[in-house]
């Protein structure tokens, strides 16, 4: 039985060297469906007893909940905008689930997973973050790092829902440690670091164009504020041109390829280096499902 | 002090069911410097007693030698022609060694590397393949995996001058392992091939315009051919289309970033698919310091 893959650790003098900082790369590129979402989906797949699993995603969630339920034996049911890039769509069916697609003009993706659900009772309805089985999947990467006897004062990971930076978040505070978790938000889509100055739950009133694409949910899961809230080490906005420039710098000088959103953290160096001299740092290269215009676009 | 890191393992399920193979990746691309060069030159650096190192390359054993040298404080140089690609000089430069750029119309590399042994006779002079020591470092590769109790029925890896294969040939012989070891040539480059069929070490006329610019060596090291005669399990030429498909399926299907040469391992199965049907099967990806445009042209 396939179980989520080791976090791969890398040590790359030459981007540590010219970011001047004391710095680990734990990259969840080489995951299972290529991002740290496997760990949330294996979590949900194995410990629920429903034998379907619906969800609504175009991104790295879909392909990850459609091979942890083909792995566990369950039929699953991804709800997909029509215009979703056809790699992604063969994707997610290449790892076996069904793929439901919704004309996004006329319905959104999250009614008609509220249809589907209504139709099929029996069916767990899975969130890519907003899920105490998705937290608590992608948990297991702090667990890890200290296995490997890895302590840092920051590790730096990417907010979008709050699913794997709560996850970091819990493992920490399970552990005992004072580890710092930063979250690395793309400044285009910063719904997070506007909650954290209001003292609330705040969401976008818009979907963001960030080329961050995994970072572009609105609002955070409910599950994920009340972990993140007074649990976060601080937020990093992070422009575009960092977030391009993060992903360069990881091909360039560490040889790994990285989608924009996986670059964030590398994003967050750059944007704040202050705050990250003298300190141990680790970034959490979170996944690599790019597109390869767009990752051609970005690196020549 | 930083030694060789341990290989990546990497299981890929969507490119084992493009391939239809039974098939692990041991990546070299997050090796120090970024290639297998490292464990060549570590190991040279670490048992020379010389205190300057000399060597002629414009791949990636520059780099190797460089950085090894630094770490034992070694002074190191390597020559370099006048045209080599500016990346490529910044990095040899960057990593600690003095570079000597010479102009390849009016002398060659080796002639240049014999007129500095002349002038510097305390210095040791590096081969990148054709050494004892080189071969040694690089057979470290297969103690690894056997030591992750990793057996294989065929090792892949790219044959340029014969450090690689002949390390792993030799691994495979010291630990009384039937494990056959395959070469892949770049087609427009196949010296080793011909050598094979000749049943002598024979060369290229000419250096070869292979995409795969660590094979380009004309001819194979003496102390490489001698292993290798009877030791190989195979050669395969690989077309370059065959090698651009390799980069970009490795790209696509396992998120892994390689330089041409290092997809060589790949673009063997592409040319010989039915040799590896059924056989428990090793790729090495043996580096990964690409040229950003020509990448960029390979995945897009």
């Amino acid at each position: 039985m396939i179980s989520p893959r080791p976090t791969t650790i890398i040590d790359a003098p030459r981007l540590k060297k010219h970011l001047g900082l004391d710095l680990t790369l734990a990259s969840e590129t080489f995951q299972y469906t290529g991002s740290f979402k496997f760990r949330a989906a294996h979590n949900v797949a194995r410990n629920v007893s429903n034998d379907h699993i619906i969800c609504a995603s175009s991104g790295n969630f879909g392909q990850a909940i459609a091979y942890a339920s083909a792995l566990f034996k369950k039929k699953c049911t991804v709800v997909m905008p029509q215009n979703a890039p056809k790699i992604k769509v063969d994707a997610v069916r290449e790892y076996g689930a069904e793929v439901d697609l919704v004309d996004v003009t006329k319905k959104s993706r999250l009614d008609r997973l509220a249809e589907l659900a209504a139709k099929l009772p029996d069916a767990y309805v899975a969130s890519p973050y907003d899920d105490p089985l998705v937290i608590d999947g992608n948990a297991t990467l702090f667990d890890e790092l200290l296995g490997l006897g890895l302590e840092f004062d920051y590790i730096v990971a990417p907010i979008g829902g709050g699913g794997l930076v709560s996850g970091l978040v819990q493992g920490a505070q399970r552990a005992g440690k004072k580890t710092g978790i930063i979250a690395a938000e793309p400044l285009l889509s910063n719904d997070f670091a506007d909650s954290i100055r209001a003292g609330k739950l705040v969401g976008d009133p818009d979907e963001s164009t960030t080329i961050a694409d995994g970072a572009r949910m609105m609002k955070l899961g409910a599950n994920n504020w009340k972990i993140l809230e007074h649990g976060i080490g601080g937020v990093v906005e992070v422009s575009e041109e960092q977030i391009a420039e993060g992903v360069k710098l990881l091909f360039l000088l560490a040889n790994l390829k990285s989608e924009p959103t996986g670059a964030l953290s590398i994003g967050a160096l750059l944007a704040e280096p202050d705050r990250f001299k003298g300190k141990r740092t680790c970034c959490v290269i979170s996944g690599a499902n790019a597109d390869p215009a767009l990752y051609a676009r970005l690196i020549a």
